[in-house]
């Protein structure tokens, strides 16, 4: 994700945009892409569900699993853009708002400020 | 997703330091992740498998169910973000490859250029 | 369901003589027969996904979408036996408890004794 | 699943009057049921998505964590079986054609005639 790539308020443009020029916003319910969401999931989740540990660390290495990866990680966040558009829900907003939380509710360990809220 | 909001680079990293400082990382495995990510997305789901299409439109007027959303939403993207980075994965440029392969696969009714590839 | 046909005990047994004679034991550990459940019902769930309530209604009605259907609510079975086989879990005396405490959950409206709980 | 026990298609008897008492139908579509089906199911994968192979298999020594699996098998046979009866699916013919398939898809190794195919 690098200064210079795609940014992801435009991806989810273009999504939009795609799905709009299919005329496929009937079908793009809040209901329906959460179920979509949810199996795209599950098809990642398919990868790697009989893979042990050290298979599963390395399924990067094979160029056909990797595609695959990459393809299921793309579907997940499609469909999440998808279901925040339909909702108007701000997805980054939403978790930085969840990391603060998760940081007060898991204090770091040997106390200290987290860096990472500064 | 506005352009003063937090960017998609900067809260992985927050997420990686966050699992880092409370030494999680033997638990971040590529499959416990993919698990995870899908138990999340399920949770998004579950709050709508009994709604009708309208009720599930109204989701957002709600407080609590607009609150319950929106952490979902922010769970499941963080578990996305940490798969991607303990395999290394560029999450964005996936999606805009994904992108790209839709439109020659469902190309635009009524042919023209599809204005969102430009 | 019919008193003739196979029993559920019989199939359950007919899984693990099948995973045995191919050696798949070491894959069917708990925590894997319950990602694959959960894949296989994401399955399930594909096929509803873009339907309406109408077209959901009638997806026996198409041969193939009704194979497709029994395919899938098959896989759903077949891994939830093996996961109740590797962890000793009576599946059916699981149902019938967990029946029992909801019909205390939600109480039959209108009173009177539940006719299904005798 | 001994002899004495509960059998599925008594089971199924009880959810099915169970709904109806409580006026539940018009929530059962197929679509509805396949949403909840799987959503139970990450329900169950929930409990073992950090354990190691080792906690996973020692799930039912501890008894709160017994019951939170038992619960979760139940929840996704429930849904199953009224998932079929709303459509008119014989569950165990189901499988059993399922598993009929499977033999001649994946031969015993050693050949030889699988004893459970019988």
């Amino acid at each position: 994700m690098g200064a210079n790539g795609p940014d992801l308020a435009a991806l989810q443009r273009r999504l939009t945009e795609f799905a709009a020029a299919r005329h496929w916003q009937p079908f793009h319910t809040p209901k329906n892409l959460a179920a979509a969401l949810s199996v795209e999931a599950a098809e990642l989740l398919e990868i790697f569900q009989w893979l042990t540990s050290e298979q599963a660390g390395a399924v990067m290495a094979d160029e056909d699993t990797a595609h695959r990866v990459r393809d299921e990680v793309a579907d997940v966040l499609a469909y999440l853009l998808q279901f925040c558009e339909v909702l108007g829900i701000d997805l980054l907003a939403a978790l930085a708002a969840k990391i603060d939380r998760n940081e007060l509710r898991f204090p770091r360990p040997g106390g200290g400020v987290d860096p990472s809220s500064g």
